[in-house]
């Protein structure tokens, strides 16, 4: 096989009505992710020379989101069909003269290994004018057809469902409209589709007979459906969403994580997870996530942009964001929001707390109801609390403030100075009684009731 | 076709014995509304003349949950059969001579088309002598069998399935009990009804037997079976309630609503969601929930009775009561609770917060762990903050109290007296420190430990 | 039929490598018990003589999970088949002569029933030698293949998969490995067993084809699939974890109590539930918790080791940990943790609240944001609220403390001292107002800003 530079074009002109939205198709998330970006991704392991994104409808928002990377963007005007689209993507090509791999912005799911598989096949023996990548869907419907010659992988005639014989529409191998060949192949043959079409419109696939014309066979290889699924509906979104989850959820557990129940666990991209992980019913994760050997990630936790080090304990019911980092067998526990903080090891805050923006040192003790007063409405302050102290509980620290190793504040406190190691601080009011008050209040409300009804 | 009045007799005798339950059967909610009140909704649609719920055991409990609507109410004191649970809705109806529908309180997800549907058969020229509601279930069982003349909709026989022979069991379309028939004719053929069989019972479909018996056929229209599903235990309640969910999910979804993980959303009979709404895992809906334009649910949310503006954003943990409002952009965050509140324009209650009975400005901004202490164990009192207001952290505001527009609450304050505009008030002890006193107390705590051990 | 007395062996020698864990695989938790003892419960019902484990690798783990109990350990050093591993025990028996079960520590559902059953058998006038445990998989894949003479329950042959003929294989009933016979039988036939085969091991099946040889056949019984399900990976303990729950769920509900989502709510294996019982989408019961007739759980709530009484409410949001105990009509609200409390009839917890090592009257209510201080950062120590107290919210109650009986602590009080019945208690910093003091730090905050940019 021969290793020629590998160019990837992703065709993303079509908004997508059917998803009634007002964000642009490809750039609905799943798994937390843009789906054009699942691509992008994926064909980085590819190492692409260039990668082009064909825009159209509500352009300006693939623009920006693909601002940051090194992808050119090439611009179909009108919708005049999926060559046309192709052909569009010549120009930013330039004067590259590899592979070109032809992906779909709403087929997300499309792994590196099957893009590479296309690609090889470009490079075998006999030379195919085009690879087109084949799946086997429980329903064909009306998906076009893939008829290849018996016994080969070669194409015999490429068919749209609306045209196909009987005998054709017999045929299970369909046309996933993923594709791959040489950019000198692909740009020739493009310039000779036409349109002579009911709709009007330039077809991809026809390259595959114009080649054939000229005795060049193409090639087509198989995937599974769930790959190359496609998302033109929200529901179709929730679909791929549920496929990828699932895929990742058998992973982790081949990987040595217990999932309670795995149906309701949902991972992000790029969640990394250790060893002997168990993770408790109905867990979300965001982007960002990486959990340590042994932690316990408990029910009803969400937890986005953490680092979560061996043998923490995470949850019941804790929030965990961007810039968390608990580091081996710390603890957050219950109603408890960590954003920005960072607990050192064995250190634990068990309840209704809110720490941010906050150091908290090894084997310190956050009470319950604690929470770090860390904005003023401009600016953000920091907490720093040191090892082994002992926050009491239902204390308000407000920032910027030092805790002192070893300190503690008494339960209650509002503390706004910083209170030195080992030192004990206190900020309450004085407690009053007043023996017998509550009595009278109760007779005297009694009293208003009775006169209101009266 | 013609448009006589219509009436409506739910029967609702049968109290549900395999339910387990003291509430009766058809006052056992499904996505948030008594069963039988889906079926008198579903009826308020065709706009009845009059409407009667057959009442039996528990008949109180019924009763008392149709007494504010204006539904008459029929008496069968002992349970004789379908025939005779009908027969005693003739005085109730009085002198009406229209359509009557007749369903089952226990059947409720019977859309209004198909009841629509029934009625209008009443009235094609072959005038049937009643309308049988038909379906075929994925396992036809040991319901009643319908057998129509071949290749037309007249029924030739209804039959028990006891009492059917191999042939008409390998019939397929079955009798769901619902039907529609003139009240003239219903009746006079109810009359004619006898109990001589095994159960001594009086049975509903006897009268198309006894109508053909005059030469007047009776017709059967179809329906999938899940809209004729019934509820006799708990399990069956749990199906039907499953079934709503996944059918009002997929509406949304159509409509432009991103859901996640659809299958974790539950929704409430009158839950009413905005475009390009996105719905994280796991959000349950209370009744009386409507959703702005482009607004965020996040995961673990819990909302009823709540009005949530466009662009606002919701959760994760979020708990919205009746009489939560949010306005435009507003940001209710986690562990946050909103009871007869109101968040204005851009305001924000984002950590540990409970906001009762209060209004708070546009911009405002409720730090973590806020609590308006909304209620002195005999009335509750009102807490108003003014616009661009900035509540501390920590704080308690004892109501009824207002904090001006602009005016600054410093963190842990207990606010008990009104805060003008753009002032600031304090509310906290004074800090005091004990340097050493840490220390000590902790030989203090170990030199005890270790006398206990001694 | 025969009541020998009975003895089991349950073989938890393999450590299950396809878990990828540390931790063995028959300690990893079904409905919140480790899988070996589920076995050793359900054998419990048998009243066993004795009950010997079979432990090979990571035996000290297997030998602590069971250290508490009546249970005998046998070494298997090496692990030289399924039939070595049950003569491993005999030394452990003894003189013991009745009947022997043998079982599989990764196997965990199999009922008494089933047990019974087997047992059973083995005493039926035919006597038979051994009873196989059959079963007939959706997939029958390489399972080894009982095969029985025909008509009969008497077992022909014992194949394993790699050796059974085409006819073989086409038959369904497959075995589970679990085994009864007399102990006698068991031991003499074992210590003929050979290990002349391609893997060198003792298979336990082979003795029914050496008692066939002596003319003693044996018989089979056959049970469901899933009872027999075993545990070799995570995505398998899942599924066995999947399918008890459901179970579980289908015996609550048909008990008399609703499920609104029933594939959210995850059992213990203790867990009891009384009749009328709503349980809302979304919760997570831990080992110890008793319902009382017509609670209402709901949604996000986190139980363990708590009793809830008849009539009582419990979440959303709610996290009852060990030693809550909910009188009659108590109430525990959204974002509330209870720990080792009592709450009396009707009294309410309704937000944001931690309630630690404290007794809590009947009709007390607990504001908003209650806290109990219970530890000092060495030692628990109690918190004693009277009958109808109120606490004011956002207050700390700092252990050791006692609230009288009608007493009312103001909102934000911090409260370290007594507080006599029907006093009340204040505790809260003095109110003082800076006027125009937020405007002038917010110019000044906006000077800043502006000066940092220019």
């Amino acid at each position: 096989m021969n290793a020629l530079p590998i160019a990837a074009v992703i065709l993303a002109a079509g908004k997508g009505t059917r998803m009634k939205s007002d964000v642009h198709k490809v750039l609905h998330p799943v798994a937390g992710r843009p789906m054009l970006l699942h691509l992008v991704d994926s064909v980085s392991d590819l190492s692409p020379a260039r990668t082009v994104v064909v825009v159209g409808a509500a352009r300006e928002q693939v623009e920006a989101a693909v601002a940051p990377l090194d992808i050119a963007v090439a611009h179909q005007a009108e919708q005049l069909g999926t060559g046309h689209a192709v052909a569009q993507a010549e120009e930013a090509l330039g004067d590259f003269d590899g592979d070109v791999l032809i992906l779909y912005g709403d087929v997300p799911l499309v792994s590196p290994e099957t893009m590479r598989r296309m690609i090889d096949r470009l490079h075998d023996d006999d030379a195919p004018a085009a690879v087109v990548l084949g799946f086997r869907p429980a329903d064909p419907a009306a998906y076009g057809r893939v008829i290849v010659e018996p016994g080969t992988d070669r194409i015999a005639r490429m068919v749209e469902f609306k045209d196909a014989t009987p005998e054709e529409r017999a045929e299970t191998l369909c046309n996933s409209g993923l594709m791959a060949a040489r950019a000198r192949d692909l740009f020739a043959l493009l310039a000779r589709v036409g349109n002579d079409n009911a709709a009007g419109e330039y077809y991809l696939p026809d390259i595959v007979m114009l080649a054939a014309g000229e005795g060049r066979a193409s090639a087509v290889i198989e995937t599974d459906a769930q790959e190359v699924a496609g998302v033109n509906s929200r529901a179709e979104l929730a679909a791929v969403e549920a496929d990828w989850q699932q895929r990742r959820r058998a992973q982790v557990m081949a990987d040595g994580v217990t999932l309670v129940a795995p149906e309701t666990v949902w991972f992000a991209h790029d969640t990394a997870l250790g060893r002997d992980v168990t993770i408790e019913p109905n867990v979300v994760f965001g982007s960002g996530v990486a959990v340590g050997d042994g932690a316990v990630i408990r029910a009803f936790s969400h937890i986005e942009g953490a680092t979560i080090g061996e043998q923490a304990e995470v949850g019941p019911y804790a929030r965990l964001r961007p810039g968390a980092e608990l580091a081996r067998r710390a603890k957050v526990g219950n109603f408890v929001e960590v954003k920005k903080a960072r607990l050192g090891e064995g250190a634990k805050a068990s309840h209704l707390t809110y720490l941010g923006d906050a150091t908290v040192g090894a084997g310190a003790n956050i009470g319950a109801g604690t929470i770090t007063c860390n904005y003023d409405g401009f600016l953000k302050y920091r907490t720093e609390i040191g090892a082994d102290a002992f926050i009491g509980s239902n204390s308000a620290l407000v920032a910027p403030v030092a805790i002192g190793a070893g300190a503690i504040v008494a339960a209650g406190s509002v503390v706004t100075r910083d209170v030195e190691a080992d030192a004990l601080t206190l900020a309450r009011g004085a407690q009053e009684t007043k023996p017998g008050w509550a009595k009278r209040f109760r007779a005297r409300m009694a009293e208003r009731k009775a006169a209101k009804k009266g």
